[in-house]
């Protein structure tokens, strides 16, 4: 058995046995009855080896870790005139806070935050109804992950639909400041959508593989764009908690509120991890832990 | 002539023809009459190669650079108790910003923000008079860059005494906090004092050496340690456009208003710059620049 | 002719040769195309006197001092309980800051901003359709005016549910924080049409005969309601220039973007004044001076 | 006995008899040690009559109860270009807050905050020593109450300057913006001086007087700028319980963490009240209660 497979064991069997496992989201109704018990972990190297630990095979509701992926596309086909209408800096302040975007008149931070996020499906949507943009949005799933099956949860995106005031408040700020070209209720329509995407930890580290910049992978992006994600992710990619994240993990990341986490190992591995209990930071509590033990297990760190 | 030769003497070229070149600081006397004209680069690889360009031996004051110096010195000396004083987050805000202190009820965002600097430094003092703690200083910097010559600035250290309302008021507002152990002017001496140290852009370089986690390289600190004051840099060296320089440059690096730069390729190179002008997020305009050339010419990022 | 008079047509001829008249509010397409030449003011002292000069039959759109009315109709139908759901401090930002809502956890802090006149008429609403709620609000300002003829403008209404992204914003802000009972756009619906009431300088004194708290004029609440009204306008009647308005005029008042404000000389005099330009609070800036003189003439002062 | 006589007494009798009375500030060693137990009012009537109840001849720390007196000298002294250096606006945060000061680059809101007070001392300072300055002061207030007794704790007054973090970051944030005319040390060590004045109730009515615009009264201010005055005191003179105050007790007033308060009935009383327990908004918890009911029972309100 290889070292990896071996670590990836030894860390879902720790994660298993964690008594402290964080509380799951509970504002998505959809979301708050995810057994908390689960955990899942998968690697895909640079040559093309897969190992996975856990429930590595069980979806989970990859929530804002689309954030990674709808950038992607955005930068694909917009280029850096996205950067108009959003920024590269660390926001700072607590996920969906207002603040920040009042005081910057309608730029948000980052792609990463919600506001961010909203601004960049709102560009995807370029005049076109949410459902050709959320069409384009699973092909490149499916496409990045090699896998068919990726599907979007409509009770989950209609739950939040329902209840999700922040991001109808974010919304309409950024509609304030003239930075949403589409009405509100149709920005909004196609992010609830994309977060509600369904995805494995096997599926999802499939997925980032595109990000490692490696011969042989699926080549979604340039290289210099694939880099600047990764940049990206490490300083914005946890939200109040990325600093900490690039601190006790050493790689790029982004998580999502459903519990799911995609790392990057640049030029090594993609990472996925799954656990629904989540850190006073929002992320995922367990997730966190077994990425940074896997980092130090196999010694994969941006720094040295 | 090797690749980087050739790259360094190509940027030095294109700095010193430059037409925009940023403002230099003018807060403090004895810095708004240095030269804008001039530009330095100087590069230690992990074989102990070193190659420079341009004025790589004039000194200048070496400012918040400093910070990493004593957040080292911190590590090494108080090591994990130091984070219950300051913490790891990007600030999102000007760098002398009071503002955030307040928020977090006296806990510095980080410990390159100015108000985390300074905790970083009373923390050193532990007792002690300034002048010791400053002789320790002196020592660690010289070990690093093996070079006796290096030494504070007295006329720059007390013309930072004179003028820094700034820096007084959060050091008195982290004194409010109970985050002081030493009386406020004490511990802004001895940061008045550590922030004139006077380097050159060639014993910057080599200083940066032990930060390359690479052997036959000085060792000043555990490699753990050395790959988290990497990650601080990549997330918030650079004040408010920390996450524009993860962007860009992609390496992790650390800037002084005195218009030098820190950067390190992790297990490849320490980098060191220097152009006293400076762009409106208060890092150095050209040196930035340079830094984003040689890190493309060279294919060094952290990120893949 | 009385002293008053004669004020008063001083102070309109004063007003009619004014160069510097402020800025028609423009985010209200209705708004934007009222002519800023116009200038009006009307008194109702305590026995009964009526006096106008200006423009003084001339309905303008009422906005923001709809909000005197409908808070005084929620004290009356709510008493003291309203205060759970909204505070009673000045807000120290601009008049629409989504900033201080979050801050306070969804409790605005006063009636006055926005996000407080939402909640009050939230509460007004009391399960019961729009419709209904604003078939009282006036028969409330036409009982207080005695004039039948005052109405709603339709199409203002409209104007503002299709531009006022900040107000909905506001309101889902305040849906997020459960405190808003009705859904947002019920709420909104209900508010953009008591802004979009019209009245006259004349109608609109009378209207506010009821704050003097003087004997044979129309009682509409306690007088210890009508003093704290009277209170709350002084401190919080006029966004982030209240304290202005209190140092300069010393009366309560509350002013709206339609360029009308309403003030009371307590036990004296109610005034109503309208001019469309603004100031750069979001005052009427010809309506504000307009007072000043008037007060001063009269020797009318909360202050003594 | 009179009425008001009889007013006093019954309140009097029931704030000895309160269970709840706030929490004496502790920050200042000195005031730390005060009895909570006591209580004292005092009145002077525009027609001369004084009436007093409880501790009203028990002398204690007048602190930002002093900033009206300053206030008053300055702007006889200065006159309007008093308001270039400070604003007139409620500030909606804590009383110390180095927020908005920053937000404001430099500006205090008013001069009741710290801050604001701070450069009004600075302003009176005027080039000559602090001694000079405080001298005016106590003439100031022995003028103004009759009475040359008054006299400035120097213990309290150096308490305050070896732990005055706050207010030594806050002269140094003014010092940063420019907007103090002396080293931060003097203007602060004339500050921490005037707050430190002792006056017993009796003492502090007396001395309100001139802000009652009667005639026959000592006047030590033109009756424009004394309405000035009490509409700062109205919309500022309670931190961020200054909309509460005006609220339910109808007057302007100004309190301080030495457990006092002045309030004004304009035209008819000047009341001073004292009790040492602060409620969470840093004003006399008692103090504010006993000037309620007095308010109510003698039907005195700027509101009618």
């Amino acid at each position: 058995m290889s070292q990896l497979q071996a670590s990836l064991d030894r860390i879902a069997a720790e994660m298993a046995a964690a008594p402290r496992r964080g509380r799951v989201a509970d504002y998505i109704p959809e979301l708050a009855c995810v057994d908390p018990g689960q955990f899942a972990i998968a690697v895909c190297l640079a040559d093309g080896t897969e190992c996975v630990a856990g429930d590595a095979d069980t979806a989970f509701s990859i929530q804002s870790v689309s954030k990674v992926f709808t950038l992607a596309m955005a930068l694909g086909r917009l280029g850096d005139q996205l950067w108009a209408r959003v920024g590269r800096e660390p926001s700072g302040l607590a996920f969906n806070s207002i603040l920040q975007l009042e005081h910057e008149r309608g730029i948000p931070r980052n792609p990463f935050i919600n506001a961010g996020a909203i601004v960049v499906t709102d560009a995807l949507l370029s005049g076109h109804a949410p459902r050709e943009m959320l069409g384009d949005y699973l092909r490149f799933l499916r496409l990045a992950a090699d896998d068919e099956a990726i599907h979007i949860n409509e009770a989950v995106a209609r739950s939040e639909t329902e209840t999700g005031h922040r991001n109808f408040a974010l919304a309409h700020e950024l509609a304030a400041h003239r930075n949403l070209d589409h009405p509100p209720e149709h920005a909004l329509g196609a992010y609830f959508h994309q977060c509600a995407a369904e995805m494995t930890c096997r599926q999802l580290a499939r997925a980032g593989r595109f990000l490692l910049n490696a011969p042989g992978l699926p080549r979604l992006l340039s290289p210099a764009r694939v880099r600047r994600i990764n940049a990206l992710m490490m300083t914005c990619g946890h939200y109040d908690g990325s600093g900490d994240f690039a601190f006790r993990v050493g790689l790029p990341g982004k998580s999502g509120v459903g519990g799911g986490i995609i790392a990057i190992a640049p030029a090594r591995a993609a990472i996925a991890v799954w656990s629904p209990g989540l850190n006073p930071q929002g992320n995922s509590q367990l997730g966190t832990l077994a990425i940074e033990k896997l980092a130090r297990a196999m010694r994969w760190s941006a720094f040295g």
